[in-house]
């Protein structure tokens, strides 16, 4: 926020607006908001683990308008204590157990401080080259991490992209495999359009096809079972394709899970690709989770069959030590992306873009400003390291190895399914809890 | 991250894996980087705005792949000082005059650094209470300062949500749009309907209508001349829509801006609402940047005629000191937007929702997952109270005031069209330039 110097009257206000960025100011809250963060953390065991206050709660508490004048940190810091801490679910916390690990770390929560400091708004490389060019560079080692196949990484013609979420991943795939399509055989036929996962596929999926104008009568959940250990069969699939086609509908997007929501089940990609391929379908597939355990070679085999696949996604925000949002997708023909997501209207055109030497991010996802989020995935890196990372995760793996035989053994309890990564699907036996 | 205590062989590998959220460490290493961040701001008027550095630079300085151990925090941000911060296009620089000022501020950043510390993923209400609380509460704050009208608030039966951007909010709007039309005329008609905007609407809204499938022949970019200010005038609308009718299309969604990106012009509100209205179309009010401004009442008339609207965003990472991303959105009838983008998959079922007593807001924007974001809002709107934001506001329009009238007394400049914020619009006068 610049200044002018010319008109007294405007130089007198001026004097009595604080600068909202004065460097000093800021040292001296930050430091505050440090010492508030690491507390927070010393405590965060002794929380309950989920909120337990009442819908309603805080307008009761909060007064009725905005202030009318400036109140001091350390006042607002009492507030968020006394009043938000105690309406804050504690992901963070040891003691939770719902969902998937939200597995915040340091070196995650440096990086996320860094990409707000620096408050680029990188839509394209001229925005700020560093934000562009870390991503890229950090998308190509975390591909070969995983070792993904050469063609999507940027080195082999393909690219990675940070998104926010795994929803924003899918529907960008998904917006890209409909014009695909629609390209060939014109866009009036967009109401034959067919989407499939199975019944464990996360929601995503579904409001994604929703959202890209897909009749939702057109979306497939294939219906699994305990047999295939709640994994999508290849049978299963190629029947439903089938009896469309018969339909007169248009097969078109695959959605395949690489460790489900409710299970952590696998999807057998291979068979799965083959069965696509055939009928021109797009595969994406989702490792929201399950991906980050990847890295460990005895793991990759879950993403045996990734190969055949048009795209694939991970979120470093489940299991990877970044904060929540930090989506990683990788795709074979970021060209798809760019036919369907690309805007240049005036405002945007410049000369390294026209060079085409350059990638703009903001043709590979849906909104036009974009974070610097590589730069909390590139602490994470650095942080930790290949082989500490990969500890980390083996170590999660084994506490629920340990935790799976501990159920096992005790015949209250029963093992839904058997274990891929580090979650325990178990239950009380009913008939055990009725004898009791 | 847990622990189990059992095992010997998992304990001793577990003691070479640091806590990754040890909080000591947290909070040394935090001082650290508040350090850097404060000395960044300290030196941040001396960088060059636009970065100098050349495409690819970066891959040249960094490894080719990420390092197998850990690096120290010392050396990262010696680093990045070295590598990143030249590849950086300053968006916080005094000196940076490029599209729309992104007014961070101190406030706006501790907030940030707050949401990131709880990492909450706020979806619905119970999985974070606070979160959902805070963000509805904000929102009517914010919306009582720009005096919207009353449906535009929970307490008057609609209410505001925090999107990522704008183009996240036009997209959550024409998705809501089209669904309410297509439940009437079918899903087969999805390739008759129609987006209006002026071709001074921001790109957001053509990428918003490609992704929701609207049929890229079926967007309208109205033409605006010098005449009217670059507004849309209502004729222009109205004969536009005319002749789509009589073509047998159907008109459906109207963005209308209040601060165009290019000249800050203002479409005519009531005149534009009420034929869209005659025609069912859903009018969606962009008012990215300027719509801070109008918390001033001096300003406020810029909004008239949002009475008649369906929905109202504005940014505040443009002009209301929170960093990227914050775009505020309120509509009248959240059930629009939540018939469109409500998923209620068996595990994200609980009580709270059931009850219908919360917000879950998962339901009103494209993803699944969120960030605590009113967190920022809530701290900028204590931390300077509204009588010193619209001290501020005013200041910038001051500013811009002072200079437009430096360049209207320069023989050498012509303002290009009157100034309505805080953005000059000026050129050099070709036929001086000539004679020189
Ligand atoms: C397999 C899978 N896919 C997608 C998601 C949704 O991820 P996001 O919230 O990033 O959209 C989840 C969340 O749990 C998941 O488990
Ligand atoms: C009027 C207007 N609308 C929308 C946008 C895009 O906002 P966002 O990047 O938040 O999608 C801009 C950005 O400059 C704008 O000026």
């Amino acid at each position: 926020m610049g200044s002018l110097q010319k008109d007294h009257e405007l130089e007198n206000e001026m004097v009595s607006v604080t600068n909202p960025l004065d460097s000093e100011e800021l040292r001296r809250q930050g430091h505050m908001i440090i010492d508030f963060i690491a507390d927070y953390y010393k405590n965060v065991e002794k929380y309950p683990v989920r909120s337990q206050v009442e819908p309603g709660y805080l307008s009761k508490r909060l007064p009725e308008s905005a202030p009318n004048n400036p109140e001091p940190i350390e006042k607002i810091l009492q507030d968020v204590q006394e009043h938000i801490v105690p309406g804050i679910t504690h992901w963070q916390s040891p003691n939770y157990f719902a969902y998937f690990p939200s597995s915040g770390s340091i070196a995650g929560i440096l990086g996320e401080m860094l990409s707000t400091c620096f408050n680029v708004v990188g839509f394209n490389w001229m925005s700020s080259p560093a934000a562009t060019e870390l991503e890229s560079i950090v998308m190509d080692w975390l591909g070969e991490m995983l070792t993904l196949p050469k063609p999507f990484l940027f080195s082999g013609n393909g690219g990675g992209v940070l998104q926010g979420t795994t929803c924003e991943a899918i529907l960008c795939t998904l917006v890209a495999a409909r014009d695909q399509v629609l390209r060939n055989i014109g866009r009036e036929n967009i109401t034959k359009l067919v989407v499939y996962g199975s019944d464990q596929t996360h929601s995503a999926i579904q409001k994604a096809a929703q959202i890209a104008g897909i009749n939702p009568n057109n979306f497939r959940a294939i219906r699994t079972t305990k047999s295939s250990l709640f994994g999508l069969t290849p049978d299963s699939l190629l029947s439903t394709i089938k009896s469309d086609v018969e339909a007169g509908l248009i097969p078109f997007f695959l959605c395949a899970t690489i460790g489900t929501t409710s299970t952590t089940a696998v999807d057998p990609l291979g068979p799965l690709c083959k069965i696509a391929k055939k009928h021109s379908i797009w595969v994406h597939v989702d490792a929201a989770y399950a991906g980050s355990a990847c890295i460990c070679p005895e793991f990759r085999h879950f993403l045996d069959g990734v190969e055949d696949a048009d795209s694939f996604s991970l979120n470093a925000h489940k299991w990877f030590f970044t904060t929540l949002d930090c989506c990683c997708l990788w795709v074979k023909d970021p060209s798809a992306l760019i036919k369907s997501l690309s805007t240049y209207p005036e405002y945007l055109r410049n000369k390294a873009s026209e060079s085409k030497l350059v990638v703009d991010y903001k043709d590979w996802q849906i909104t036009l400003s974009r974070r610097f989020r590589s730069m909390k995935l590139w602490l994470v890196l650095r942080s930790y390291g290949v082989t500490n990372l990969r500890m980390f995760l083996r170590s999660h793996v084994k506490m629920a190895k340990t935790f799976e035989e501990l159920v096992a053994s005790d015949k209250r309890f029963e093992i839904v399914v058997p274990r891929n990564f580090a979650l325990v699907c178990f239950r009380a036996v009913p008939s055990v809890i009725k004898l009791r």
